[in-house]
């Protein structure tokens, strides 16, 4: 008999792999804050190829996550297997003759996610993430309304790496999909070998999504600020101003990948 | 001068105090699942003068909370320390001349609500609790819809406690309650004295609430599955039936206590 | 039947609470800085009768600690029950006519130690703790030897408080104690009385200790470093100098405590 | 300007990849226990071309490891980054015409042990695992001498997968190294690709160690359990008889990799 499976382990049927095979669902809510870095430190962490605004605009996402596989029910029938938190920076940039986005960084607290990010090039380190939940009665929480301010931080070894707040000002007109959720974000998939030689693995992915939705799209007054860690380049792109928050749900499937070489 | 605080650490001002004073704020989404026990069973985790319904009526309850102070900002600031998860059981009972409720075995995720909780009389110990989120769009986790399967698990020291899903059928009549979370619970207040002798607190108190709110109330069918640990006897309480279970948004306010000798 | 228990939870057989009775053994692996902070921010946080040295002398400690119950075989038969890593800052002091120690901050990872510790007066919170542990084999790790660094840092809701390293120079002379391990410290036991007034509890108590032991203690050069949260002023007590550290092992158990009016 | 790394997050300078290249070096304080398992449920979980003995048999192992990189000092630098703890069944076989070892599960609680972990082929998933520390002095925990019980536990998503003790009896003669050490570990390195068709990577590798040592080593009477998940298939190589077990402190050096097609 031959070990099943479509990623580690592999096991006799196939249904021990940390990572089940595509078709992979996803809703999030996203706080998120649009600010400018200097645009050589934004460059600096690109591939080639890629070119970022001359204005240095980047946004820093938090996102509460829930996940399901189509093919593996105990994704969203364990709350622990399928959700989780994550936080990342993301850049709009020109890639050939087109808009992208490029995640340099990103953190999340969940092993699936860890494994499933980097099949799909998503440079992922483990980290705890704190994201304000909105709550619907009472005053244990922010509720959707103006002048609610919802507050994500993403912390790694002990040391917190991003603070950020959006004070919510008013819903966004119908339809209305920030900035960040709308270019298509192209990761380099990476993987060395320990063999020596180059690695086995590195070229340009983007994901095959359908399905996306963006939903209770609110605007919002911001704050945010980076920490310093040796593990970490992230305070390099220190944010030179703030210029706004969104918070947001968010859906979409993953239905596979498209690849460029690197 | 003197060092000032509500609660341990004592200092300068006051600030670091785990536990900051009353008034506190809870909203939260809750998922019950009602069952029937051993009667017996649920007697002997009881103090003297509460009595549990002849049917061995209890519910296990599992709670993502969202929590403020009065006279603290940062509870509600950081999603760090304000939100927390926890799971209990809940039995009914004849209390004196009335009907009353207690909470015998109690699992949390967070150092504040663990203080904050014993401060109350819970009895509440550090445990893992996943429970799934209500998602609005997409795919990744169950909508409050008719046929979503809710789940919580909780876990302590690395094995699992007990494990329930619920299942929604419909919605509840505008201003239903369930019944575990309309009675007054009743903890015992019990601080041991290292110094010897008998207990240095050792009484009977109830929470004094305001403003509670009990909405989005749907009821569903539901399982609920307990598990041995050497260290918990919640297993005892092993469900012989399950009735059925409920999903909700609950939020009140935490503003004093009443005590009565033990 | 009674509910039984030394603490919360009660149970039928009393062998669900969290913390059993003392006697109570340990044996930890500790890395302490000796520090000089401002007298008068030293003065700040210690209760009234207590004054710190002239110099502003304190040390601040990590513990990588394994515990076991006399009682209850169950705390050293599951080492996620009984070891734990805690980090502390510790004044020496002139109290009454003599000398003692006070700890006014410490964090801890473990619940079980959490509560056993405010039991005693300690005034802990949960915190993420690192502690380098010694190797005796291989380059994975520091070894006991000259010039081998050991690293401590501990983290709170995701930021970093404290970070500090023993660089080993020699063994300590036979018999020689830490001064920061050689003093009494005195608590203050403090619990609030959720239905208002005065706490329910406040006094001043140490721990009744036998069998203290200190051994393999080495001199070292050291470093520390204190940093900003909200929630806490640990960072008012900056190091203005470092006088040095030392590694040990240490163990004693806690038999009682000794208590004298707040 | 290139992005440097040698594995994922790339950045300008190659300091943010959280796994730096080898050599890598290991320290560890192992625990294990052998055991016969059916040799159906053995060859199940094993490539084609490899054999478990007749006799089933299988060791499980915990091992609490401190870590570091030749060309990274922030590795040692940091015990969070560096130190973790794992567990994992390892299985002697017959391959090709030599013996060998294969590691079918394994579980690690620490984001750079899992990365590089999944660079060599090893299949790990984020646990949560306890081990018995050794201390040196006093009664808080097991010391390294005759009737010294030292014990290990894995969980994973709040459930628990093993449980196994080890009661030590004698020291082994020097030199001894327990045969689950001994063997060469062939994995499969395995990513998949999803843009579709055949895996990335998919060959057989074995590391390349050098500097191995194994001291200290400690023979014991041992048990060990295995529990069920629903994201698991270890529960199906359950112990039929346990043989023994050991404790050993153990080092090597990671310098690279041999490859073969799979």
């Amino acid at each position: 008999m031959t070990l099943q499976g479509w990623s580690l382990p592999l096991s006799p049927d196939g249904t021990v792999s940390l990572v089940p095979p595509p078709p992979w669902h996803f809703s999030g809510d996203a706080l998120g804050i649009d600010f400018r870095a200097d645009p050589a430190a934004l460059a600096a962490v690109l591939p080639d190829g890629m070119t970022p605004s001359s204005d240095g605009d980047a946004t820093f996402v938090f996102v509460d996550w829930s996940s399901a596989s189509e093919h593996d029910p105990r994704t969203i029938a364990d709350p622990a297997r399928g959700q989780y938190r994550e936080a990342y920076v993301v850049i709009p940039v020109t890639f050939g003759d087109g808009r992208a986005a490029r995640v340099p960084y990103i953190w999340v607290d969940n092993d699936l996610s860890f494994a499933r990010g980097h099949i799909q090039g998503f440079p992922k380190k483990l980290g705890t993430i704190a994201i304000s939940r909105a709550v619907t009665v009472g005053r244990g929480g922010p509720k959707v309304e103006p002048g609610a301010t919802f507050v994500g931080h993403v912390s790694s070894l002990g040391q917190r790496l991003a603070h950020g707040t959006v004070t919510l000002t008013e819903p966004a007109i119908d339809g209305y999909v920030p900035k960040s959720m709308r270019l298509p974000i192209w990761h380099t998939r990476h993987v060395p070998d320990l063999a020596g030689g180059p690695p086995l693995v590195h070229d340009l992915a983007r994901n095959a999504l359908v399905d996306f939705a963006c939903t209770d799209v609110w605007h919002g007054t911001a704050s945010l600020s980076f920490h310093e860690s040796e593990h970490e380049l992230l305070h390099r792109l220190v944010p030179q101003s703030v210029l706004g928050g969104y918070r947001c749900s968010l859906a979409f499937t993953i239905v596979g990948a498209e690849v460029r070489p690197a």
